[in-house]
């Protein structure tokens, strides 16, 4: 049995638009990239609030999950770092845009031309996926995702 | 930074049922509970990878992933075992279910079945998820996944 650290990543779609960011060049990973935002569990908790926890402490904004758009492994970095990441299409509903250290840029760009930045390549999958739903699912659907359990 | 271990679970259909297997008395957690195939992280691999191994070692049968219905997190008996899961929706290829010393039997039940069984109860939203989805998506909508990356 393996143990792995959990990474999330947060499409966040607003009007039609979606948040990516530029990694700060004093990041130790994939420094100055584009990104949307991404974080770590960090604690006892589950991915679900383990991302509503990392758009707000990277962008101040509130979201709601939607669904998962894409799983995945790597090394962040080194074979000491295996990770699971699950990437989550997110629906904006309140705040503005704050970045921290951990970012230097942001902007707000069509689903489109999240396709056509070679920056954004891991993520392009994701983006595939939404493209794919949006076809077929209607505005407000969302998923419910099982309650952490502590006990 | 939290290292967890990370659980699949694996909703599969053929011809509009879904296979629920009971496990073994001989089990260390919920022992004849009935449940979907579900598994660990057991090397380093993604979580699809994963959930394919599984269902090929706990029933014979070769499946695709279509998409993910659910994601958590649970202690599997105790604190010392955080686990973060990931339920998939899958689609039956081909393959005779034989089942392991996992499980003592298995059959395959309709979706409203699935919700109106109370052992069930841990997969119930991931069922639900399932039911709304297929109101809207085509048979044969399946996901691309990101491959995962070993270097």
């Amino acid at each position: 049995m393996k143990k792995v650290y959990v990474g999330m990543a947060a499409i966040i779609e607003k009007d039609d638009e979606f948040l990516v960011l530029k990694r700060s060049p004093k990041k130790d990973f994939e420094p100055e990239a584009w990104e949307t935002v991404t974080g770590r569990l960090e604690k006892d908790e589950s991915p679900v609030e383990g991302v509503l926890r990392e758009v707000m402490e990277e962008t101040s904004l509130e979201v709601e999950v939607v669904m998962p758009l894409d799983t995945g492994f790597f090394y962040r970095g080194g074979k000491e770092f295996p990770m699971v990441f699950i990437a989550y299409y997110c629906r904006y509903l309140k705040g503005e845009v704050k970045i921290t250290w951990e970012h230097t840029e942001f902007k707000w760009i069509s689903l489109s031309e999240a396709l056509e930045m070679p920056e954004l390549k891991y993520f392009h999958l994701m983006f595939k996926n939404l493209e794919k739903l949006k076809r077929y699912l209607p505005k407000d659907f969302r998923y419910s995702f099982s309650p952490p359990v502590y006990t």
